[in-house]
């Protein structure tokens, strides 16, 4: 029984490491790279490894950029008084997507979480608070999960901030836009009914 | 509203080209990719470049090979008598996985189908003819898809080889094994039943 040729097996078994690739898609996308224009391959690949020399945190808030410091940081435009936490690197772009956010971003690279061994010294932590003391921020956005640690991390940043003399806020956890209440579970419609808002008469 | 850095960009651009890779999963390969171990991608850059350089057709049969000829092709233990016709190089692997089949192969890179404009001429038929004219083939298996241009390249084969004066057989057609009569449709079962294969008392 005939096998694939070894540099199909091998580009396979490197697909398969991908996120969301499994066994029959990795088959299917290395015997398609195998026969695809050249040009495309070997583009592909220096794309691959042009993104991977190039990508980096921003030494400043954590963002992944190609440049130092990355385009939020260095837009004067963009409102110095806010920053917003998040966990990753990669929430950012999705804030950003719903353009409604106009500050600076900080990128805590995780959450806090006993089970695992990780404590707030594991995260960017201090490195927040010292872009807290020397620049003019007002208020701080904490936008992580809504799971348990996504929350014992905002409680825990949101002691250690107010101390500080900052106001810290947190975004909103309730019902997503479009779903219904039978999709909801308890908790989710517990928070949305704690944090509701009265409607002003005169926007009706 | 802060897009994400060129590279990752183009990535996702290159990455959205591949088959069964849609908008959302180019971008979440492309984060990945740019914040992977850099050994990793620029392993998986070399090997994407060198399965392009080295897979190429087997000059014999047209499989996927690395070598020449190929492997099954220089195989001396592979009945030389049999050959099976299939439409494309990657349906050789199949063909193999289920271990049945042990003599050669011949790819014909498509199908007959006028309402594209591809006739016999576009197709590996006559250095199908040439191997049958030298080599000692008893059987040809048409193994070719069981759809309406399948059908008509199948048929046309069929009437053409047998005037060299070969053998050649069809796949079987019908129900696929481990599936009910209620997901069948009436032309697989019509198949099914024309296809029908006497007991042998003595098996049972």
């Amino acid at each position: 029984m005939a096998d694939y040729p070894e540099p199909v097996r091998e580009l396979t078994a490197a697909l398969r490491r991908l996120p969301g690739i499994g066994p029959r898609s990795a088959e299917r996308l290395a015997l398609y790279l195998a026969q695809a224009d050249p040009s495309f391959v070997s583009g592909l690949a220096g794309q691959l490894t042009r993104a991977r020399e190039k990508i980096h945190a921003c030494p400043v808030c954590g963002v992944l950029t190609d440049q130092d410091p990355c385009v939020i940081c260095g837009d004067p435009r963009r409102e110095a008084a806010m920053i917003c936490v998040v966990e990753r690197a990669t929430d950012v772009f999705n804030i950003e997507k719903s353009a409604v956010y106009r500050g600076l971003y900080h990128v805590l690279g995780g959450k806090i979480s006993p089970v695992n061994g990780i404590g707030p010294e594991d995260l960017q932590v201090n490195s927040l608070e010292e872009r807290l003391r020397h620049k003019t921020v007002r208020e701080v956005i904490l936008a992580l999960g809504s799971d348990v640690e996504g929350d014992a991390t905002s409680h825990y940043l949101a002691k250690r901030l107010q101390s500080l003399g900052l106001r810290v806020s947190q975004i909103a956890q309730g019902l997503p836009v479009g779903s219904g209440l039978e999709f909801a579970d308890e908790l989710t419609l517990s928070r949305a009914i704690e944090g509701r808002r009265l409607i002003d008469q005169e926007s009706l």
